[in-house]
C-alpha cells in the first residue's frame, strides 16, 4: 500500500499549485491525474488574465505549469480516481485498480463535464461504472455501452473493446472511438438510465432504450458528492469555506469543483490555500500525537 | 470629479489582477498604488510556488506583474489613498488631494506592517494623519513627527521637512531619511501616541515624551476599517466570503488584507474573483436602474 502525506486529485491549475505549495513544505505528495494538465486550458486559445503571462495561448500555459512541476521534481500518476473513503485518521484513495492511503486530500478535479443522468447516482456500482480500466473484467465477454464525454472516453470504449463481447458508444462531445467488428458508434443521446431485467442496466434515449450487463459514463470529472462518500456540496460544487475546507476533516477542495468562477490564476490561488490549510491540519494532527 | 466603474486600491499581485480582468471586462478601471508594484515582492529573493514561473525572482516577478499591466495599457496613478466613504451609490476615495468616485471599490492594499498604536485610532484626523501629501500645509512653520516604517515614509519625511519647520523622525524599518537642519533621526520605539496640551500630539518612548503638532504615522497600509468608515474586520483582516464580499455593498477586498495566507498566487487568484463580483455588481445595479 502506497502512503502519503497528501494525496492532491487533478492537474489542473488548481492541483498543480497545491503540488507545488505541498512539496515547498516537505510534505509527501502524489499528484493523480493526466500527465499533461488540464485538457481545458490546452484548448484555450489565449489567456488573458493569468497575471504575470500575458496573452498568453492555451498550450503555453499548461506547458508552463506543467513544466513547473518538472522543474520541482514532481512527478504526475497517470489514474483516474473512482472514488475517495474518508477512514478516520486517513482517506483511501481507489486510482484505477490500486488503492492509495493519504493522511489528507486535497480535490481538484475541476467541475464535471454535465449533469448527473436521472437513475445514474442509484445504479453507480451496481451496473453504472466510472472506471473502464477498473471495472472492464468484471464485463468479460458481455455487452455493454459507453457514454462518453471526451477524448480520453474515446480511447478507453476500444480498450474495452479488447475485453468485452461488445461496446456501444453514445459520444457526448466531438470526440468518438473508431468503429470496429464489436465497437459501435450509436450517436442518440441518453436522457436516463434505469434497471432493466436480470440486473441489466437500461439506456434511454428518444431512440429507445437498449440494455447493456454495464453503463460506463466516463466524463472529464466525476460529481464530488458521487466520488466522496459523505462530502458536503453546493449544488454542483463542494461547500468549501476560504480556507478551502470541506465538511470531511483532512479534506479540502479547491478551483472549479469548489465553486465559481471558473478562471485559472483563481484556481491556482485556492490550490496554494488548500496545500497550506492540509498542511495546519497535518501539522495539528502531529501534534495530537505527541 | 473623476468618475469610474471601480476603484482598485493596491498594486500588488491582488489589485494588479483585479485591474486585469475589470479591463478584459471592459469596465472602466482605476488602479491606485505604487507605479513599481508591490514592495515586499520586489525584495523577496525567490518565489518557489508562483505557478506558470518556477524559481522566479522577486524583482521579476514584480517586472512580469507590472509588464502584464502595460502589455494591457492599464495606467497606475501614483497616489495614497488615505479614506474611502461608502455614499450609497458610490464610493468618494480620497486619494492625496484629490476625491476619486467610483461605483465599486476593490481594497487589495495588503495588511498593515504592524498595529495601531495606543491612542492612534482616537487621534486620527485630530493630530495624527497618514498622509504626508495631503496634510503636510496644515502644518507649515509648526512641528511634526513621522513614525515611518517604510523606505517611501523616509522619502516623505525629507518632503515634510520642506514644508514644516522641523520633523523628527522615529525609523521603524531600516529605511531612514538622511538628516539635515531641521529633520532628525531619533531612535526611539514609540510606544503610544497621546493628547498633550493646546490640540498638540505626545510620543511616548521609553526614552519620555514628546510634543508635536501633529504625527504622521506612514505604514505599508492603513489599517482597512479606519481606511473604510463601517467595514467590517476580523481581527488585522478586513471580513470577507468566498466571492471577496465585505459587508458593504459594492466594496470587495482580496489579497493579504483579506486574510492569511499571505501569498501571491493566493492574491492574485483572489484578485480575479473580487474584480468578477464587482462585475456581477454593476451589472445587478444597471438592471436595477431599467
Amino acid at each position: 500500500m502506497e502512503k502519503y502525506d497528501v494525496a492532491v486529485i487533478g492537474t489542473g491549475p488548481a492541483g498543480i499549485s497545491a503540488a507545488i505549495t505541498l512539496k515547498i513544505r516537505n510534505k509527501s505528495v502524489i499528484l493523480i491525474g493526466p500527465a499533461k494538465g488540464s485538457e481545458k486550458i490546452s484548448r484555450a486559445a489565449e489567456i488573458l488574465n493569468y497575471p504575470g503571462l500575458p496573452a498568453v495561448s492555451g498550450r503555453a500555459l499548461a506547458d508552463a505549469l506543467t513544466g513547473h512541476l518538472a522543474a520541482m521534481d514532481i512527478p504526475v500518476t497517470q489514474k483516474r480516481v473512482s472514488a475517495v473513503y474518508a477512514m478516520g485518521d486517513y482517506f483511501g484513495i481507489q486510482a484505477d485498480t490500486d488503492m492509495i492511503e493519504a493522511r489528507a486530500v486535497i480535490l481538484a478535479t475541476g467541475v464535471a463535464g454535465g449533469n448527473a443522468l436521472p437513475g445514474e447516482a442509484e445504479l453507480l456500482g451496481r451496473g453504472v461504472s466510472y472506471c473502464a480500466t477498473c471495472d472492464a473484467s468484471l464485463y468479460r465477454g458481455q455487452s455493454v455501452a459507453v457514454i462518453g464525454y471526451n477524448e480520453e472516453a474515446a480511447g478507453e470504449a476500444e480498450f474495452l473493446s479488447e475485453v468485452v463481447s461488445d461496446v456501444t458508444y453514445y459520444p457526448m462531445s466531438k470526440y468518438a472511438p473508431d468503429e470496429r467488428e464489436n465497437l459501435r458508434v450509436l450517436r442518440e443521446v441518453p436522457t436516463a438510465v434505469s434497471r432493466g431485467d436480470d440486473g441489466a442496466v437500461k439506456v434511454v434515449t428518444a431512440g429507445g432504450e437498449r440494455e447493456y450487463r454495464c453503463v460506463f459514463i466516463l466524463r472529464n470529472a466525476v460529481a464530488a458528492d458521487r466520488l466522496v462518500p459523505g462530502l458536503k456540496t453546493d449544488g454542483a460544487h463542494v461547500a468549501v469555506d476560504l480556507n478551502m475546507k470541506t465538511n470531511l476533516a483532512g479534506l479540502f477542495a479547491c478551483g472549479d469543483i469548489a465553486g465559481r468562477p471558473y478562471q485559472y490564476i483563481k484556481a491556482a490561488g485556492q490550490g496554494n490555500v488548500a496545500a497550506l490549510s492540509a498542511v495546519e491540519y497535518l501539522d495539528s494532527k502531529n501534534k495530537d500525537k505527541r
